[in-house]
């Protein structure tokens, strides 16, 4: 779905909405055994005796699991050179296995840069919904793109 | 290192390092190829056409890693009980293949619950550093701690 788009080609408010993916026990714990190793991430009996009576993703997972899902739609994928930071990343419900996350994305201000002419920031809003339409995550990039070759 | 420490026996200013963590291009790609696979993280010949002149780390990849090296020092692995979110997640400098990292955390800000007096957060910021000392980036954790049974 690449569309050879450039900062310039994107609109204020514009919105995308991604497939869905579904969170498995396995990558659950593949991923907190690299990145995140908390119990409640890990290990199953110890996550039945946390506050959240079960196994739950590491939110760096669910973070990482839902850029993905935009990238992958290849519509910065001509004009991404990346990124500065990320802004008010919150994790807002637990994301357990067998949850299917689906994320939206909604553009919230392009600024060309000043002193760089090919270039600026598309701020870019992500929430990540699961099958019950809960939002389990939210975070701001702001998105380096290229402007088109005028 | 476990130390059994709660809520409470932490102070404002206290600062922790962590040891050290080589980042290796066959890492920087498997994260790319499953949560951020854009061509300056996954293609080592996409990467040297790209202003980055070279293949690098993602962002993602990179906080997680920083706070991961925290993490296994065991001094939250008592009091955790996960994270309500991130502010100001700031890549300040790309990380290649071959960089050993470190983390240096310091305690912002410690917030005993108002409604539920068996925990609080903890505001922390991280700062990971490569081989020359230079920052490749920062974040603060919103850590939800217990407090100790008293």
């Amino acid at each position: 779905m690449s569309e050879n788009r450039f900062l310039e080609d994107f609109l204020v408010g514009e919105i995308f909405t991604t497939g869905g993916v579904t969170i498995t026990e396995g990558e659950i714990i593949h991923f907190a055994l690299q990145y995140d190793p908390q119990p409640f991430h890990l290990d199953i009996t110890a996550g039945l005796k946390s506050p959240y009576k079960g196994l739950i993703a590491s939110g760096f997972f669910t973070a990482a699991i839902c850029f993905r899902m935009f990238i992958q739609m290849g519509i910065f994928s001509v004009c991404s050179i990346g990124s500065p930071g990320v802004d008010e990343l919150r994790w807002l419900t637990p994301v357990r296995p067998g949850d299917t996350l689906k994320t939206e994305t909604r553009i919230l201000e392009i600024r060309p840069s000043a002193s760089k002419p090919d270039r600026g920031i598309l701020r870019m809003k992500y929430v990540g919904t699961n099958q019950n339409g809960t939002s389990v995550v939210s975070f701001i990039v702001n998105h380096l793109l290229r402007r088109g070759n005028k």
